[in-house]
């Protein structure tokens, strides 16, 4: 058991997905970890799955952190709240937007500003297509980016609990102002989100035959939206205002699109269907790459194996025995047929080597 | 070497990827194949590849097939030049658009419409993201779609030989109208390939730290944004009609949604939100899965590996081990550690005990 920075009890309120993981992470170091959620049903299985415990009666709480992990709708009443219940508490909460949750918090304590010195605002990038607590686990932060995001009032100890949380639950600590979080997160997750809602919004009268034809660049483009309703709705709406600034101007970008497609024979329609392929190749190579690296640091191939159990373990298997690490790995998708092709991505340094001795051992190489 | 359909003699006429690529693939037949492009430098490239031989001096060829593989601008004069040359010949193109090209060929050929009895368009659904004879493998269309687009005109044997052609080089043959084909991939490919453009456009400005957040949602979504600028005015261009149409349904969502978020608190502002996401969802269920098997047929997993050589290849031979084929695998990016997330999709059937076989072996299942 890892020594912890944090050292309890843990009140998490909210037993989904995140509030059992978190738990269920804390209870892994030995923590004292009490569950509260308004659904007893949702508590008694996040206390089963060995999340936590539940309040004693008349137990006389004290703790170190309160962790809301409540939906974003109700998280800055709850954190206001336990701020009030729990007088040398920290508080944080987790929900994906933050600056809607601050000022809706401000509005509640009003006079109480004190209050807010014990308040820490984070977001915990994890969080998978289930939820609820028996998809909880405790591995689900470990790795991922946990953005904490505290205010002007927001104490040095407050903060340092909050980062305690992130670190002892193995999460990768960023910190943001709240208003850069949200300016942030509409960029790079709720503007992707509804991009692939608006595109798979348009494959629901599609003849069957023509989605045949259905090819990685549209699973790739739409795998989000298959994202759930009732979260999103909470967020998009408690972030609009970052969302639409950005909204406005891929509505401009694509208002000259359809101008431009409008005429496609008009002189200088070319030019403008180059530059906004330009535009989207300059965007996307900004992205950095896995790890936080240069997007730009590895270079693909493409080998094809049959379709059963073992030829992939296979493949990587020898590509271990080369010596070479694979940074990132997908099966492409092909109609009516059992052939996989998985395209490896390695450094560059060592991909002219790893086609040549996957050549040699008789793998087929396609790219 | 296989029997194949073909007998040849087989003239390809453009030695990029495709071009180069259909020479190498037939060649692993036997079959002859002679090559021709405009520049020299890249015909010479693909013959030094074994794609093909060059035309001999005073040499009077008579092709059993021509593959126009040109660009689209270009496809329909060098078919009809084709036809005119070699007057016993099939001859197909491979440009991924279909109406534009029959339509230009007719105006070409004008009153000898007797020589459209002779041509077949078709569109192989490969290609890589790197182009040239250099990138060209004779696997490439191994196991891809291949469309054929016979038009009213097009004979049985021609139709008998594009058929071949398609068969011989190991794709999945699919028969649609020039219009079909062209409203297919409109919505397939070239919607999602602008939509991609579009949301990597917006990060052309925005600071690194924002980047950072980058997940697999931002990376999916905007992967097709990296496509070459060249190629795409040219399809864009040429399948404006189709595109445009889908493109006004978009522009009425976005409208929608700006409005909506404009207001995000006024009455009906959640339903509408609700109804975005869940039309999102409803499309999306619709993309036909891996081996054009039912989207929903398969259930996924997450397995947590360290970021080192062998350990994707140690989960995939125990998992083999344990008898299950794994359907889909992806891995999960993590900013700034070294620690992976092996997401697999498998039968439903299969999961349950999977997820406890592997925890048994000690394996890290999140989910």
């Amino acid at each position: 058991m890892n020594p912890t920075h944090l050292t309890g009890p843990v009140l998490v309120l909210g037993s989904g997905l995140l509030g059992a993981s978190i738990g269920l992470g804390l209870r892994a170091h030995g923590i004292d970890v009490v569950l509260s959620d308004p659904s007893p049903s949702a508590q008694a299985v996040a206390v089963d799955i060995g999340a936590g415990r539940a309040l004693r009666i008349a137990e006389d709480l004290e703790p170190e952190l309160v962790v809301v992990a409540a939906p974003p709708d109700v998280s800055a009443s709850v954190v206001a709240h336990a701020l009030e219940t729990y007088a040398c508490a920290v508080v944080v909460d987790i929900a994906s937007i933050k600056v809607a949750i601050a000022t809706e918090l401000a509005a509640i304590v009003g006079a109480k500003s004190e209050l807010l010195t014990r308040y820490v605002g984070t977001h915990p990038m994890a969080g998978r297509e289930r939820s609820g607590p028996v998809a909880a686990r405790s591995e689900l932060f470990n790795s991922m980016p946990w953005v904490l995001c505290a205010s002007d009032q927001s104490s040095h100890h407050a903060v340092k609990v909050a980062h305690s949380l992130a670190i002892d639950l193995g999460a990768v600590v960023f910190r943001f102002t709240p208003e850069e979080h949200d300016a942030a997160v509409a960029l790079v997750s709720h503007l992707p989100q509804v991009m692939s809602s608006l595109v798979a919004s348009r494959l629901q009268e599609t003849p069957a035959h023509a989605l045949s034809l259905a090819g990685n660049g549209l699973r790739d483009v739409t795998r989000i939206a298959a994202s759930d309703p009732t979260l999103w709705v909470q967020i998009l709406g408690a972030n609009a205002p970052r969302l639409l600034e950005i909204l406005h101007g891929v509505q401009t970008d694509l208002d000259r699109l359809i101008t431009t497609l409008s005429a496609p024979t008009a002189p200088g329609a070319r030019l403008d269907l180059a530059q906004l392929m330009a535009e989207g190749n300059a965007g996307q190579s900004r992205i950095p790459g896995k790890h936080g690296g240069p997007a730009t640091s590895y270079s693909w191939l493409t080998v094809l194996v049959d379709d059963k159990p073992g030829q992939i373990a296979k493949l990587l298997t020898e590509i271990g025995d080369i010596g070479v690490n694979v940074e990132d790995l997908r099966l492409d998708h092909s109609a009516g047929v059992a052939v996989g092709m998985v395209e490896l991505s390695v450094l560059p340094s060592k991909r002219t080597a790893l086609v040549e001795d996957l050549t040699d051992r008789g793998w087929k190489v396609v790219l």
